[in-house]
């Protein structure tokens, strides 16, 4: 905060000016600048970021790998932790000082996908690559002045969160109040990654004590896909990267056996078959890659073997199956490890401050940082040598 | 028969002379000839056929859509009733005189894959198009002989079961004992088309009461998954074909809306959503056409909505679908309706018998005529002109 306007009944219906790291454009360093944010409109909530981290996501936006990214001035981030400094109009449930962590898939409580038991996708609030505004007003809450310009000008939301900043401006429905007593630095992590690894393990999965799995990609989502497995009793969690730097970290997490698909004189999946004699009961897809997809298919066992795609394919690729394959085998999608981010986060979260649910939250945490160093943080990611990267606001 | 040697204790043990319906080759009209069936090898049983039908893959066979089925002589026929008429050694729970109904997709009882509560498909005796022989010794218990080269030669086995004979051998994992209570005609439909269609509504897709259902074909497998869903409760059951003569049976069989694929002037998959507000809960895909694959798959609710594929794909093509696609859609393949063939299928039979379960059979058996009559049989069902057409062996 640079406004100096001290607490929450201060800056309330006002505009807070404050720090953010602002992407300009595609592999543009993100600018530390004065950004105005509004007041939080009908149904929003502005939230004091405390902590955020850097997904995957976020540096695929960075880059611009997808045209859908390519919208700026934008503020990027969607894992964090934060309080609530004030509520708009008609909001239950969120109310100033309350802790929350962002959810870049929302939970309205109303619509028929949120009254669906089938499904964790809100019909108003999902994930959306696409969206850059505001549901209420199809409006921005960011502005900021362009250096050469002298203009102010809009600054684009970011799936649904937005965290590169001081504070954002949230759809109560996107945030998730979670227990005072829960440490933000942890809860930071359950806004995006481990949520997804090990909601994809527990829900979407329902993966068995005595079970075999293979996970592919060892990064953050993997690891919390085997820290999942791990903690429902799975017998076997192979792990699969290009990366053999990945393993050692791995084992820390409960992956038991490794396969380094680059040193494979065979396909993966044939290697799979034989470790686990015809194959795992389990996969899991984390890295959004199109071959790895099939061979994460093909390597669970004929008859029941299920698999779960986590990663974003945003290729135009087709799925890479044949129809006759999917009699005997199973494939589905999960986002957000089929969580319903408003009703079961806050219960995980007690869960895991009551030790009821043992997650090595600090073996996903690598590094940290102030905020200001976000562009090394960024660099970190990107050379694969973090995993997450803790900014303090 | 032909060769007059009487009831079970004149023939076991001894090849028997009977008449068969054999393919010589694509598209060949099939041959009522003399075959010699020999005595069941170990974990065989010898059926009398009492009656067959004609299902869709028996026509693809005979017209040799597909490499696959390009091994001549053979007997095809897979739907079936008849009566067992000598086991072979180490035959279990089957005796002369039991009421069985083939299955093309057997269950040992004992491999991993019967063993799992997840999976019909048995490790060794399921359904594979490639097969052609005992599993036994890789030999067939048919021969007959050329008429041009007057040599005895062997004649192939059809997909486990090959019902277009007097006499067959089946192994006992593919032979289903019934109560003798239970009309054989009726039966008969239970050895492919009904069990695959309510199946797939009641354990594949587990149809709820009150939902809406999307059929895409309206075969006997169509108007047996429209059949399961009706029995299950649904609200509504659209039936989608490009043949809207199909759409007078579809109504008396539990449709309740019809989309003439080939009059609409949009995608069907937007017609359903405008009927439906948004698409059906579930689709059932039984055309075996890509295209309509994925007609089906957007047919549903996103969210949601669950497609159930039962149609053979033999062509080299892709699933038509984009990984993204499977974040919120799901799509499952369903052999012989999930059912196991040997534990569950008695208890169905029961059901239908004792009134619980009231299946519409009469709506699906157009025709009935002798098994000299196979080949106009076949040419109806060419034609589309029939369902079922029941022949008396
Ligand atoms: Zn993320
Ligand atoms: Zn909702
Ligand atoms: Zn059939
Ligand atoms: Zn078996």
């Amino acid at each position: 905060m640079t406004n100096g306007n001290g607490g929450a009944g201060g800056t309330r219906g006002k505009a807070i000016k404050c720090k953010a790291a602002v992407a300009w454009g595609p592999r543009v360093p993100l600018s530390l600048e004065e950004v105005e944010v509004a007041p939080p409109g009908p149904l929003e909530v502005r939230v004091k970021v405390l902590l955020t981290s850097i997904c995957h996501t976020d540096l695929s936006a960075w880059k611009g790998e997808n045209k859908v990214h390519r919208k700026y001035p934008r503020i990027l981030g969607h894992e964090a932790a934060g309080v609530v400094e004030s509520v708009g109009e008609g909001v239950e449930g969120l109310a100033p000082g309350d802790h929350v962590v962002p959810i870049f898939t929302g939970e309205c409580e109303k619509c028929v996908y949120c009254k669906s038991d089938k499904t964790n996708l809100c019909g108003t609030y999902r994930v959306d690559p696409f969206k850059t505004t505001m549901v209420h007003d199809n409006g921005t809450r960011f502005s900021v002045v362009d250096r050469q310009s002298g203009v102010r000008q809009p600054v684009f939301h970011f799936l649904n969160t937005s965290t590169f900043t001081e504070y954002t401006v949230l759809d109560a429905a996107c945030a998730v109040k979670i227990s005072p007593k829960a440490p933000l630095e942890k809860m930071c992590l359950l806004s995006c990654g481990i949520t997804t690894g090990v909601g994809a393990a527990w829900n979407s999965a329902d993966v068995s004590a005595g079970s075999t799995v293979a996970v592919f990609g060892l990064g953050v989502v993997g690891l919390a896909v085997a820290e999942g497995a791990r903690l429902r009793g799975a017998a076997r969690i192979i792990g699969v990267d290009v990366n053999p730097a990945k393993f050692t970290k791995g084992k820390e997490m409960g992956v038991t056996d490794f396969v380094d698909s680059k040193a494979c004189d065979k396909p993966v999946h044939e290697v799979i078959s034989e470790m686990t004699d015809g194959g795992v009961d389990y996969s899991f897809e984390c890295t959004g890659i199109n071959d790895v997809l099939r061979e994460a298919f093909l390597s669970t066992h004929d008859g029941w073997g299920l698999t779960v795609m986590l990663g974003i394919h945003s290729t135009p690729k087709m799925v890479p199956l044949h129809p006759m394959e999917l009699y005997g085998r199973r494939i589905i999608g999960c986002v957000f490890g089929d969580f319903k981010g408003k009703s079961q986060l806050p219960d995980f979260v007690d869960k895991c401050v009551n030790g009821e649910v043992n997650i090595n939250f600090d073996g996903f945490i690598t590094h940290k940082m102030p905020f200001s160093d976000i562009n090394k943080a960024f660099q970190l990611l990107e050379e694969g040598k973090s995993l997450r990267c803790l900014l303090n606001l």
